[in-house]
């Protein structure tokens, strides 16, 4: 990958941020990158995440076409899963690249606070 | 690099997110990833940040290591500027990568709003 130009702002980069710079969906996004998970597995997975938050960021993601919700109705009861689209997917070299940083960069004593 | 492992949240990972996952941080760190900035500069790269915060955000940056201010007291007027410390430059893989999935998944128009 050729150094990206980072001499100035760019319109597509602040619109990545919009999303992603908001408390609790990056983590929201790690909890789905693996496999779809129901509402109540994603509060499980993200520590202290409330369930009025969860809802927030959900609908925002599918708003912005990161995540989608599927119902299966031919269950009982009825199951509603969260999954990443295509477009969320596609932010897992980012995450990896920020989860990397965090093991060299973020000493354990300070995550464990 | 191998994938990482998702199929649990980690602490460090959380941390970089606490970071990260406000509101301009994402910004203001590409504002510097190429060379110091003076503050005027850096409210001058990123549309619509405000002296105040910035000045908020630059303290969180200060106090987590990624960036430090710099005063050259032999200039006149006195030079303040900011950069980046290593930690924060080690973060230049993961916005590269989010420039690239930014590039190829916000559309021009979405972005233009």
């Amino acid at each position: 990958m050729s150094p990206a130009d980072f001499s100035q702002m760019c319109p597509k980069y602040e619109k990545a941020f919009e999303v992603l710079g908001r408390r609790w969906t990056g983590l929201v996004l790690r909890a789905l990158m693996d496999s779809p998970r129901r509402f109540s597995e994603i509060t499980a997975y993200v520590p202290g995440l409330s369930d009025r938050l969860l809802s927030e960021r959900l609908q925002e993601l599918e708003a912005t076409g990161l995540v989608e919700r599927r119902v299966h109705p031919e269950q009982r009861p009825v199951l509603v899963e969260y999954r990443l689209t295509e477009k969320g997917h596609a932010l897992r070299p980012a995450l990896e690249a920020l989860q990397k940083w965090a093991d060299t960069w973020v000493s354990a004593e300070v995550a464990a606070r």
